[in-house]
């Protein structure tokens, strides 16, 4: 078993770590970590617990540490909960100390050294760890997982792009609630209600997007150029973001069910490789008009499963589908659980 | 006063135009006529009175007649409520009978002869009246409004239209659960859920938007030819339809303020004929990020207000926005008491 | 016209106000008071507008003052929306200042010599105002309204208590969300849930509920000694308390037809003075089983109204009923605005 | 392992059924039954699935049978999720065939032959299934479980029956609308709203605590005669019966602390059978005043726990707290599936 500590172990993110961490096969939790008004006490008087399960008994009393180096010098690789205002030093000095990062932070996703990673799209680009320099002797190192968004996105058109060609998208989100932490979207703001803009949300989805779906030459990666145009939205969901979105493509199929295929056939890179976090089935395309639905299939395969429906042939541009996928176990810390998977498995942590 | 009968006066929208109507300067509501089922009971007795303010008192012992003709004769004109099941036939035998029908329902829609009529966009489409043959005399005869997306979605695109002319939009709608009546949508299907499709709403958002926006040559419609792509979902909102949209223009403007001239000048054509259903100011460009939402603005201006938020040069075609508006208020029996209004200001009801 | 000051005015409380007096045809706002953050800013730069109506224009640009008495030399008094963190000192200050101050704070609704006013309920116990000693002319006093649950149960109770005497009683609140102000309780707290404790709620409702139906002798107040048991819980709506009781009666009616006779019979003592905020029926009683509910009837007679439900003989203890009411209309601001309103009319405000 | 059948296997129960008995170590899904509707039909056409797990593959081709004992010959017993407006008969007609019925529906609850049956209340009931004379041989009985208020409930006061002796209590719930089957409460009922009622709820509650808190004395119950006053409300929460009451004891504890040891102290009768649905810790005493809520806890301990939460003494009668448990696990599927093992446990079912 490696040991692993967790930075930013008393917010949303961190909770999720925690919570998908119990009885992992290859991970049990060392340290926790968070800021200086938690630091000292015990995790269950620290924290204010909002998972709806169980807080696991051998975590409530662990003592939460200073998300100091120092302080975690017997684990031997750390997750990164942290929030974006503090994440860039932090995860910064645990790098530079040796101790590997995966975070879900958004500091590090465009640094060119760091791999923005999603094990079934873009596994080989973990090499760009080679390139990083935070610690001289390369142990020390940062790994990040897309937003939120940008992981649903990603997943739902990376066998588009493999098998078409992405000249253009134009997407529109509806986001649950839970996307922004806690105590995060008031309830006077959501209930029965849409809010029609997400602060920071829409400049990163062209970016992570086009990053995810580069390819690594020697040691840097070679991005693709299509535009993305986006609005996120709130809803009152409470897990699971929805995407609507309309593709541009360079060669489209065509027809439906050469457009079916590009999923059915794609290839899971990371399929035979074992990994605890990874779906059985990556993609499960709906044919009920009606799903896929955030309340019932977010939860599907633990969360992992990147849900597709409404897949067509479109009047304007060449194909609209919605996307669907939980946002804080897919599109966060199960996620990075997954690229410490694919790390271990590679032979970067150990 | 004009006497007006309300047909499908005990759904979901008969209930709007009884509601709407109390109070009303020139129509006074003289007859309901609902299902066989509600026929020859008093009002409270046939039907659930579902809206938030008291059922008028003089409404509710009135009886209930049959949706015949024969029991209308003393109106001036009907509102049609009616489910689009029967309102083909029904409306079809008051218009022969030479009732005008003032109708919500989107059966005649497309019909080349009926106006879709939304005052501040195509008024003078009332004209096609004349070429309709119900009945003999001319003097019954169909004016529709248009479905509850086409509504917003028309009303945002106009100054657009006149102003850089139209190629192509993708639009993704986040629909109110008042848009499917009563009972309309489980509350297992939607609390805390989006489901991302609405049976029957999508195709009828191109071919009601371009008629809207078509030109009356003579006795009939040229259609501009753009095409849209619409994703129409559900979300646990009461009232207001939300609209995402993406605009690809003819002559794009040069920069945001060009654009939001396009609205700030466009001239209302019916501003100046003192339709009492008529809004003070029909666009508010809201300029805070978080605006329009459907539970804070959908009941301005007594809910026939277009509201227009987050309005951008795009990076994918050339405009973005979100546009929203009451979808049974502005969206259904409101527009549809508008259309009697500038039906009556024309002199084709009297 | 009088002229108004608003203390408070930028939180939710305040903004009821702000919004409320809009056309009231006797106070006009003169000027607005708020924390030190707020102060010197335009009221549209220092608040988040929160209402579902129009922010009125000419508030729009008022500029916000510090809450203190020299700032508002000019008003007849002022509201109090003001947190109970700090409306202790503040209102003490104005009513030393000679500036009467209506309160909707907690701080001073158990001091002997201050009313804890519902006009329909104890409109004499205005004469405390006598009493006060905060200004040595007496020209500055306080009045204060009760906590948002003892409102709508004091009014439910009020004919029961003087037509068969109270002994004790068991309730449940189900609170909505605008109760917590803004931003108030969480999203992921409350959606799709319940909270079953408000915290400080409980230990309001029977000290408050005793003042308001005790008598004034002399310049004293003799309680009622009935013992009350509460349950304070938070539901997913927006605007209403419901409160489901059951209580028991020194002389309990002999059927349910005596039972409702004491609300038809009751005599709204200040049913005659015309005042502005007095609903026309201050009883709805609901004979539909499903009614009242809080998102169809908290609006009615513009959030004044007490709604009753389910009135019926107990199995336990003597009656049972369901009460409702708007609880940041008639439970708060509204309910201030009424004893303003009441106090201008017996004289005491001028 | 036992080969079971379902009755209602496609209304909201019956796909509850199908759900928890996956992977059932003891009891697998051999035939199901529903209307003639669906007769004949595969299982995934004939059902809405609304679960939000994936529906078990080897379930999704099954043919649906009518609910008639001559299909199901080839069953050990049939769990029953029909509707009590036919289960009457069919339930019937399926006991004197010689097939067991464990069923959900209320028609039987109050026969005095039927045990109403919570194994951890009185497991002792079952031996009631020897007064009944369904079948000649005695192969065919009934045993129900109750009504999903009354689960709840009777596991709260169970203790303080046994230590303390109950007087009276009286009662809200707060139910979720899953209660209500599919489709249901409509949205636009719910959304944002509290309905003060629920149809036929509130007259089983008292019986059915009754019969669950009797003593069987040789073939008969002798009945405790306290009186219960309950309310039921529905809220819009989804899964998860909330209840807020105070009970009246006979001989009330000294302190809190006393009360708390009834529960930690009560010796659950099954706790050492080893029965699969079993809930390790009966009992959750949320020390947290904001605790047990509906989202976060329900589906603890695989639905079957019960929540405790709020438990103080009261100022009127001796005791309040509130209860909660998942209404179509504990309350309705799952409790049926319990009480089956604990019948096979017993010898009843092989």
């Amino acid at each position: 078993m490696m040991k692993v500590g967790i930075l930013g172990a008393t917010g949303a993110v961190g909770q999720k770590f925690i919570r998908l961490l119990q009885g992992h096969p290859w991970f049990e939790i060392e340290a926790l970590g968070a800021s200086e008004r938690s630091a000292g006490k015990k995790y269950k008087d620290a924290a204010n617990w909002i998972e709806d399960v169980v807080l696991p008994e051998h975590i409530k009393d662990t003592i939460v540490k200073n998300c100091e180096p120092g302080e975690f010098s017997n684990v031997d690789f750390v997750f990164s909960g942290l929030d974006s205002s503090v994440a860039g030093d932090i995860e910064k000095a645990f790098a530079e100390a040796g101790i590997p990062v995966i975070s879900n932070a958004k500091n590090y996703r465009q640094d060119p050294t760091v791999p923005l990673l999603i094990p079934e799209i873009n596994p080989d680009h973990t090499d760009l760890i080679k390139t990083q320099s935070f610690s001289k002797d390369g142990k020390g190192w940062i790994v990040t997982n897309p937003n939120c968004v940008a992981v649903p996105l990603s997943l739902a058109l990376k066998p588009l792009f493999d098998s078409f060609g992405i000249e253009a998208l134009i997407l529109t989100t509806m986001q649950a609630v839970s996307g922004a932490g806690y105590p995060g979207v008031a309830s006077l703001d959501i209930l029965g209600n849409v809010v029609p803009f997400i602060s920071g949300e829409e400049p990163k989805v062209g970016p992570e997007t086009r990053k995810l779906l580069s390819t690594l030459n020697e040691d840097s990666l070679s991005l693709p150029d299509f535009d993305v145009q986006a609005t996120a939205t709130r809803v009152p969901s409470i897990n699971g973001h929805m995407i609507s979105a309309t593709v541009k493509l360079e060669n489209p199929p065509a027809d439906l069910e050469e457009l079916k295929k590009a999923y059915q056939n794609y290839r899971n890179p990371v399929a035979e490789l074992g990994l605890p976090f990874s779906p059985k089935a990556l993609y499960n395309l709906h044919d009920n008009e009606y799903y896929p639905q955030p309340r019932l299939h977010a939860d599907w395969e633990n969360g992992m499963q990147l849900h597709l429906g409404r897949l067509r042939k479109a009047d304007v541009f060449d194909v609209s589908f919605v996307a669907m996928a939980h946002n804080t176990i897919r599109g966060a810390a199960g996620g990075a659980i997954l690229n410490a998977e694919l790390l271990t498995k590679k032979g970067y942590l150990k």
